[in-house]
């Protein structure tokens, strides 16, 4: 079986997130599979580096999956896209050793949260940023993330309430660029915890807001309990934006 | 009565265009008209600089319309805003003298339309610009804006079969920018006639695509003849974005 790796594109706004799940179809997952299945005869599974939750984007997407077909990459890809809905798009397509998971072997990833600062919220933004038309401190976001950056346990920065896996990651990066208006705050790490992006991005406009001191992040990080963290940004400023491999 | 100007954004994917007709009210005039109307206890009426096809954006749309009210302009601002859907925002609201006309007065548009060159769509800008995977030759395309621009009769670039009025105009500037493998037409003229800068577009497209010379531009003026120009390009790549005034 050949083993294929997809970097794909979603706007997230209509789907029930990426992952397949119940009887609903209207999951990402669900749209790519049903493609392959159908040109294949028989069901095709693929592996994504990881899930996104109802509404959120993604702009590099990976995910791999075995199947044999007469296609040429090129031919496979234009195939898929023929098929995929116009807010799903994969953007390459190439044939990977058969040990490569999507999942497993991803090193590290890039989520982008999008702000839109404007006072009245850009019409054209809605469905791909936050609106926050009061003015927020960016310095003071910035130095509480100094705070978080590093190898820290974020259990208080995760949704689920019973864990069995380690809850322990590695934030290599956090930067803030205004353009437009628009703040993005961008993420590098090594993995993700469920809602660990919205909650981290929750908690710094709490900070920009001079709700929440810059220093009391490390306070939240050591108590381990979600109910000390700020609130769960909304879904639609949030965009996964590439996952890289060694 | 007080006559108040309103610079205003939409994206007009939902709508019916701009102008008030029939019997529907999802139109961007019908919108507004309601929330002055309740607010005024009668009948107000707003003229735009004119108006735009169904699917058309804009950035800085312009209209006036004149009634009495205690509120203050910002109050009437936020007022207004805060009953308006979120894919329509007023961005300021002035008094202007009484004889101030945001068609009358108009003085010259910029509109812009929004090509995307990517080969495989862009997910984010399905409704906000047309794909275009194809190559097109930027270079024609300026040669033909060349012999578009100046004053000339425009009637081979208008809809409408039954004209009475002038179908003169005076184009100022045709300026094309590449970013992001995004082209953007920009259309600087005294007025527009109806469809004018997307069968400009549909036009130019034709040229870009090798299909037609930009000689052929001044052919197709001098024939006065819709039936010798492009296609009308997509409603969904065009955006007003700015209107201005002496």
């Amino acid at each position: 079986m050949t083993n294929y790796k997809i970097v794909f594109q979603y706007d997230g706004t209509k789907y029930n997130g990426f992952q397949k799940q119940g009887n609903t179809d209207n999951t990402i997952q669900a749209k790519l599979e049903n493609i392959l299945t159908k040109l294949n005869g028989s069901p095709v599974e693929i592996s994504a580096s990881g899930r996104t939750d109802s509404g959120v984007h993604a702009l590099g997407q990976v995910a791999n999956f075995h199947m044999e077909t007469s296609l040429s990459e090129n031919e496979l890809l234009v195939y898929i896209n023929s098929y995929l809905p116009n807010d799903i798009t994969i953007l390459s397509l190439c044939i990977v050793p058969d040990r490569f998971h999507a999942r497993l072997n991803a090193k590290s990833k890039v989520y982008a949260y999008h702000i839109d600062l404007n006072k009245k919220a850009d019409v054209f933004r809605t469905r791909y940023a936050l609106s926050h038309p009061e003015p927020l401190d960016i310095d003071l976001m910035k130095a509480a993330a100094d705070n978080i950056l590093g190898t820290h346990d974020f259990k208080s920065f995760c949704s689920l309430k019973k864990i069995k896996k380690s809850t322990v990651r590695t934030i290599n990066e956090i930067t803030f660029n205004i353009s437009d208006n628009e703040l993005v705050i961008r993420y590098n790490a090594d993995g993700f915890l469920y809602n660990m992006v919205r909650i981290l991005t929750g908690t710094l406009i709490l900070v920009g807001e001079g709700k929440l001191s810059p220093d009391a992040i490390s306070t939240i990080i050591e108590s381990k309990d979600r109910q000390n963290a700020g609130p769960t940004a909304p879904a639609k400023g949030l965009f996964l934006e590439s996952v890289s491999y060694e």
